[in-house]
């Protein structure tokens, strides 16, 4: 099992001004990088306080990039609907210049109609773009003089530069969420899995983790070779109601940003999303029935190694996860002290980095 | 008057690969914040040698900003007609947040063929597309619940996140090459000017100056506040002859690299770019006679502080230099010991930073 951190700020600027955000994020960042995290991850969404600091997380990773040596760089995911690909290509490929190889590409579909509307795009067309638009990204990266004569662009022939520097091209993930076809498509396009366990029971998810491994292996790939990062909300400190007040506060928090940012979904149907409409009645945090169905990792260093165990024992000790510490509601002291008891008490434990 | 650098990349993979580049140029980025340079800029161009390694400049000067603290950031320009307003404002947006506002935005509405029908876009709307673009991201800046019904986008109401950090907006210059008119309505408009004294006479560039800076006043705003960018390739060598040699052998390779990427100009004609077609036969260096024009700023430092006096006089002393030192095709020694042949000896002898 490896073990990773994803940034998530949910705060508005009357919360947490984003210059503070962005400080306090690389500072963990570099804390990342001392006590041998496997990466670092960045969201990308707009308008809103749920990950609207972050429209362009390669901005983020960039930064990241410029200070350390080491640690993974990923977008969590980034969206190619929203961008030309040559665009997208071309900055991907320079942060894995940059950062001499670091790059994991995660590509997301995106789910908040605010976010198509703004940039014109049909979201009943989000499946097609993003699978003309990874495709794409992923033929610039691989070969030259590219002539691409797609649904929604046409170009070529061009060369990209510069040229990625992991080889045939940075690992490419795919971030699926409730659509269960999703998964399997993964595997049999030979591509990395991120996921987010809250959206789905833990039933639903092991079956998806299946298919997905099989269609992997289908393909003629070596099993074992695919790699699935779950994310998680977490907090650790050395006194379990500690933590868990904190949890609870940084859920309720996450739930109400999130609760915003999908209000426009009780006026939106889109046939590409089936059910998300739901989303716009997501209610409040259920930090409890969360915690019991561990879809979040909080308690003290025992406690979750305990609930780490279980993970490994249901999705496999494959897995890697990216870990949600810092939504921006918590004290970057907090979130320190989590990076700090994940590292010198838990994670030994496991087999893997760090 | 004020000196920063700029990165203009123009070496192939053969010549230098990326990372290696990129290193060299984080390193000059490090030397630039210590030896008290102004700003570091970079450019933004595809698949070409001429500026490819660099299709997003905000890449680069994010990881720029992970590392310093004090010199400004610029891009130089990026070009608006290439990505959507949103997105462009947003990623604008993290970089002066990161860097706690220091970024220098200009834009451009750049100029070779091969890029613009890579991204489907017409010659012809450069102009129109351009102007709405920036307008956009300025609004996406400035104001929330933003409705914009441009010819070419049309979104809203969105309030962009994160907002950036200098108000009422971060300085946003216009690059301006071969069109007159540019320069009036970049004063007219309120913008900052960055232009590049190469692709005109002087006195072109003198009467484009006075022209730019009466708008500026004509506009009620103070006289003096306007900022002005003029950028030139730059050796210093202890040694004039050593300086020259490397000089000379610097612009060949850049005169090499334009020529490459100008060659589509032989078969485009397009209103918005009157003349262009011309550059298709860019010929060869034309070194002395460049630097008999002070189109470049090459020699021992004595000899460019006599060059730098003579722009001083031609141009005013409150403009500011932006030096292009590392095209990549002279070592990254040769480099820095421009930028500190230029701190120790030259700058002093000017007032304003260092």
């Amino acid at each position: 099992m490896k073990f990773g951190i994803v940034f998530f700020p949910t705060v508005s600027p009357a919360d947490k001004p984003a210059p503070q955000y962005f400080d306090e994020a690389l500072r963990l960042v570099d804390l990342a990088e001392e006590l041998g995290f496997d990466h670092v991850k960045m969201v990308e969404h707009y308008f809103f306080p749920y990950g609207g600091y972050s429209p362009d997380p390669v901005t983020f990773l960039a930064a990241a990039a410029g200070r350390t040596s080491r640690v993974r760089l990923g977008t969590s995911a980034t969206i190619p609907a929203f961008v030309h690909p040559v665009k997208l290509a071309g900055k991907l490929a320079m942060l894995d210049n940059i950062s001499h190889g670091r790059l994991d590409a995660a590509f997301g579909r995106a789910f908040l109609p605010d976010e198509f509307k703004a940039f014109g795009i049909p979201m009943d067309e989000s499946k097609s773009r993003f699978v003309e638009n990874v495709e794409a990204v992923k033929r610039l990266w691989t070969r030259e003089d590219v002539v691409w004569e797609g649904t929604y662009h046409q170009f070529g022939p061009v060369t990209l530069l510069p040229r990625p520097v992991q080889q045939p091209h940075p690992p490419v993930f795919v971030t699926t969420a409730k659509s269960p076809e999703s998964s399997a498509e993964a595997g049999r396009a030979g591509h990395h899995l991120q996921t987010v366990p809250n959206v789905m029971s833990t039933e639903e998810l092991q079956d998806r983790l299946r298919v997905y491994r099989s269609e992997w292996a289908a393909g003629g790939r070596e099993a074992g070779t695919e790699r699935i990062h779950l994310t998680y909300p977490c907090v650790v400190a050395h006194d379990s109601a500690e933590a868990r007040a904190k949890g609870r506060f940084d859920d309720e928090r996450n739930t109400a940003a999130l609760s915003a940012a999908v209000a426009s979904w009780a006026t939106t149907t889109s046939s590409a999303y089936p059910g998300y409409e739901r989303m716009a009645s997501i209610g409040e945090s259920r930090f409890e029935e969360k915690l019991a169905g561990k879809k979040l990792i909080v308690g003290s260093p025992n406690q979750v190694h305990e609930q780490l165990e279980q993970l490994a024992e249901w999705f496999g000790h494959d897995i890697t996860l990216s870990l949600g510490v810092h939504s921006g509601h918590l004290s970057v002291d907090d979130a320190a002290t989590t990076l700090r008891l994940l590292a010198e008490q838990v994670i030994p434990k496991f087999s893997g980095t760090p």
